[in-house]
């Protein structure tokens, strides 16, 4: 789970690496899915889900993911928390069912 | 973890019920705190964090909320999925330290 304050700095391609990490995320082993929104003021939160642990800490050292972590850090997040979480249970509901 | 489809039905109270949740949640024992966002599609995650699974069923079953649960199950939400999660680690960057 990543939580996340942007700063202002919308000029330094921000969307194509964001749309990159996406593609990228799929693409790696254990990968599940990914849930993801964020408000106009800049909050965002992204929760990608993975097979186990060595899934995540694989994506975590992904060589192209650590670079745009670097460029988050210094240029467009403000704040951000990354929760490394195990799903005990879930529900769900679908009007259509 | 509320990951939630709204349907188009804004009319019947939905704000309100969603603000009194909200203040409901932070007066339970064991809440910890929430992080919400809504995108203009109707998409919305909803995390609120929780000491531990006795403090989640108790909120799960308390009594307002279960009114709010069904009524939004019979009109505000088209889908939604909940999950019950463990966090085993957490990491925070703030620009500011």
């Amino acid at each position: 789970m990543f939580s996340s304050q942007r700063t202002d700095d919308d000029t330094d391609g921000y969307a194509e690496m964001s749309d990159r990490m996406f593609a990228l995320a799929a693409q790696q082993p254990g990968y599940l899915g990914v849930e993801t929104v964020h408000s106009e003021d800049g909050f965002g939160m992204t929760v990608s889900y993975w097979e186990n642990l060595d899934s995540i800490r694989n994506w975590r050292a992904q060589a192209e993911h650590k670079i745009a972590q670097q460029q988050g850090r210094t240029g467009w997040y403000e704040q951000y928390k990354i929760r490394i979480c195990l799903v005990e249970t879930e529900y769900s509901f679908d009007k259509a069912d």
